[in-house]
């Protein structure tokens, strides 16, 4: 068999581990060829790739990043593409294609198997709100990382009498926030599933004060609003270029609590860090286990799926579905920290 | 309500963050009482507690070891309590009972349970061999100290053209050894749970070093056992005292490979450093989710039950059902690497 | 003898450890009675203090913080309670006083000893910009977490092609710029002692894409500034409240060179992150090898001294001469890597 | 200019960044050439190098172990080698030599200068026990890897009330057993500098215990060793091959601590996880500042000499004084901490 694989999308722990599984599972045991394509669907349409051998994967199981690098395609050159599907089929010369990626990721792959692609799927996601997994791997790394900031910002909070405001990655789905703030032990956690009262953030910190713990931490994913009315936007801080860059909620929030509290508060955003460099175990073993899965797939013409974890099983859901609606925090996991605001 | 907790059995990354949050939500959101017995089972039978506030609890989330201490206790002392089991509850005065430990700890709470205590567990093992769990908190603090330990092992192992044997704990359950030796990267992992051939084992080595790749890195957990005949094992190696200490299998294993195939093999193992110290932000999450959902059953009256993780559920099993078998690593599991022996 | 012990200034992984060697020396070893005030030199003037015994310090060492507190104080009140320093020594009852920290805290320091009081200093600054000392402990904490980011960063850089600009903390000297940007393997570093011409920076990353190294990371101190002429400030970030918040160098970095170059840059401002949290071994040891020799400078009788690192010997060295210039990034160390600017 | 480089003996973190350090200055900055010999001295010998360039050293800065490879070399080999040393400069074709090692290697080093050969060396080992220099890279990361370990296991020690016996490397010297002692807070530190009396152990743990600290840590060097007739040594430890294997210090003292005293004491052995891996930023740093100043040396011309680290500064040092004797711990450091015994 010959097995195309290739990554898209932003960056995230654990792409390499699948690669390398991949090229495992389908060259040592099953005998297949592998080819990987270059920066994403991008090198998939203009044929750019290299064949993949054990050589080509060796020592990257922990590394960051890709080796196949990762690019935005345009969706209309994709589409077009699909319509010539046969063209494009005969042109790629493959038996299956696994792309890993995220939702605009999968949502190509959708795009493709139903122009009669043979595609298996990988999901890939720090943020974790893909629908149809249990979790997705780069989120236990993104985690991780916020935790560990956390943990160092909690200190420096106390010996400071301080709040901190840690803007962690989430933008329409608040996981990261929700685990990290519970891992790193925060007194408030602001997610995007629940727009939040700045009075009730106010008044826990005062409550927190007034009873000898002289500091808080705020843990505020990046797509968290305040509710309707809760609090008055900073106005002005358009930039040079007309758009609102670098001002977000950490800051905002920060500026407006310490106005509010008349103490000290300061934003930390974590940013990029949360999103590559090495795996966590974690994330390495899942990633491993896709990459190992989604080969056994295209063996068996399971074409149209994509890799899922369910309790401690990888199991094969139908892409369209994974893609379908996004997958955020419902309210019982809110309700088992008395810390989401 | 008043709710009593203990800690019993060995280290694990983790109890701490579930005594915190059983006093997060019984004391904060429930209005509860909570005290804590010290040394485990012993401390409850000899009366020795302390109540513990949200100041007892503060700042404990990330850190290993237990405020409560841990010690064994005679089964027949036990059993000889829940002969009075009315007299035991009149002098705890408690009106739920959350013990936090492993298979002994939950064979001694199913005791109680079946004696009339409102006993409420949280299962805890680093070896993650619980059945009724999908998880336990613990596990994945260990596999990641022993994967960290693998990613500085192999680099050494490549530069001196070596092989090196990491041994990890795991006495009947492979869980350790399976998901360190895969996000390790291990050419070979040996399980409790199948015995390995050393043949195999060292034609493994001899293939990669004839392709170039002139080193190996075997992750072998602690039960792990050659097959029959496979391995004579070393000799003599009773120590004075009468006890065959300090060599394991690790040990034999890289002397016998060392001989067999003529080049270094070095043992390393890892021990205690697995089973201690902060836990993960997986841990930290799994073990306030468990402490949290604790506290719950036991306002519902859900008694003789157990906190367990199901895909990403919180559930109450039956005590009685986690203990009855241990959970191994299933073949389907080691089927998913090529590296298991 | 009595000695008390305060912490002063910004937090610095290495504050517990320095005051649990001073109690270690000086009770285990010396019989002493030492005293912790509360929250800098506000807690001294105030009388705020408690004695600090062995259980006081246990388990201090690897946190982060300052089990003290520390607080701003007006340098008026010191002044003034100088005037009336035997008063002060009357009140405080103390033989030797060890105040830690910073430039800040030094003069503060020199202006108590210069009044007649028995002090010995401990420097303490991430920043590692105090004159007479090697090092400062909470500096090697502080240059490994920006290393870290470094690593995950990297490998983001490289998988999407981007050019990555961390910013760091140093606001006058540049050694934590230096060092991370050294550790990071950063293309470009930018220090407050040498302004940069972006013009430079944006043909050092155009020379590595054309050369097919399609990312870059630029490691920039806070107070690092562009050259006269060279860059065009970004106008108009003045937020709501009048004071130029949140939009430092690194983002304007980013911002400029994303302009200039027509590639993606993206920012990534550490903050906080740096300066709190467990200290490195190599802190540690330095802290707690200051506290020892203070507690033996305070028996030899020799006040008006501060602790420092020469080579790998602890000396004793005035005050006064502490902090009489700040200690930059010299010539010679720039020269010793081709990324600085 | 062609400058010839090779890593020798065991491996040591900060390797890899000595190498890329020389080709960055070396190819970027100086225009020469750099060849890489492959296994040490071995490789120099039979001739085996390949080039050197931008694209070789790529992403090596923060890897663990050498690309360059490295093998023992028989003594005699080199001395031969010597003696027709025109002969090999001839076929060696380099006007500079860069060897990277410890004793051995220096010991190699200094022979072929005193033949002719345009030598300059790099000291590198994890044991800091090279005189003439300050620190060697490798040592931080040592140290910093042998204190995670004890930070984890004295949670583990306190919750079991247990001692945990530690043994860390450090043949001849004692370092990284004296740093990592201290930044771990080990109750007792033993040295191979200093014998231990047994009894003294003993005593401060029951101190501790009677005072309600029922654990302790014991770091012990693997070439410490109890004075004469202080602890009667374990036999009959000979393994089946006649040697002692598998039964050091850190086993024997564990063993015999846990028979006087009674209560539980556990051996960890940390072995070959502490000369691995990734190094810390201050290895990277170190290593790095090394490789260019070997460079500059070798442009000076400055042959028979080896790069040391003198406070801040790095300076030339001649061959044959940095191997003349070990660099031990002196008695002014074991004096700064009461846990050495």
């Amino acid at each position: 068999m010959r097995i195309g694989v290739l990554t898209a999308g932003g960056d995230c722990p654990g792409l390499n581990a699948v690669i390398r599984s991949v090229v495992h599972r389908a060259v040592v045991d099953r005998d297949d060829e592998v080819i990987g394509f270059e920066d994403g669907f991008k090198g998939l349409l203009e044929g750019r790739h290299r064949e993949l051998d054990l050589n080509s994967v060796s020592g990257i199981l922990a590394r960051g990043g890709t080796i196949l690098g990762s690019a935005r395609l345009e969706r209309d050159r994709l589409r077009e593409a699909c319509d010539n599907s046969e063209e494009l089929m005969g042109r790629l010369g493959i038996d299956a294609l696994i792309p890993i990626g995220g939702e605009g990721t999968l949502t190509a792959a959708t795009m493709l198997s139903e122009a009669g692609l043979p595609v298996v799927g990988v999901p890939k996601t720090i943020d974790n709100d893909i629908s149809a997994t249990d979790r997705t791997f780069g989120f236990d790394t993104a985690v991780g990382v916020a935790t560990e900031a956390m943990d160092r910002l909690k200190t420096t909070a106390e010996s400071h009498q301080r709040v901190m405001v840690v803007e962690v990655m989430g933008r329409h789905a608040g996981w990261i926030a929700l685990e990290a703030g519970m891992a790193g032990g925060a007194h408030g956690i602001c997610l995007p599933e629940r727009p939040f009262e700045i009075d009730d953030l106010c008044k826990m910190v005062e409550e927190r004060f007034s009873r000898g713990k002289k500091f808080a931490v705020i843990c505020v994913a990046e797509g968290a609003r305040p509710a309707e009315g809760s609090m008055e936007y900073a106005k002005g801080e358009i930039d040079q270029y007309g758009h609102e860059r670098f001002v977000g909620i950490g800051n905002r929030l920060a500026t407006e609590m310490e106005r509010r509290l008349g103490k000290e508060a300061r934003p930390v955003i974590l940013g990029h860090v949360q999103r590559g460099g090495t795996p966590t175990a974690y994330d390495r073993v899942l990633a491993t286990r896709f990459g190992w899965h989604a080969v056994e797939a295209a063996h068996r013409g399971d074409f149209g799926m994509m890799t899922a974890l369910r309790g401690t099983d990888i199991v094969m859901t139908p892409l369209a579905d994974a893609t379908r609606e996004l997958k955020t925090v419902p309210q019982d996991r809110m309700d088992e920290t008395e810390a989401v605001f």
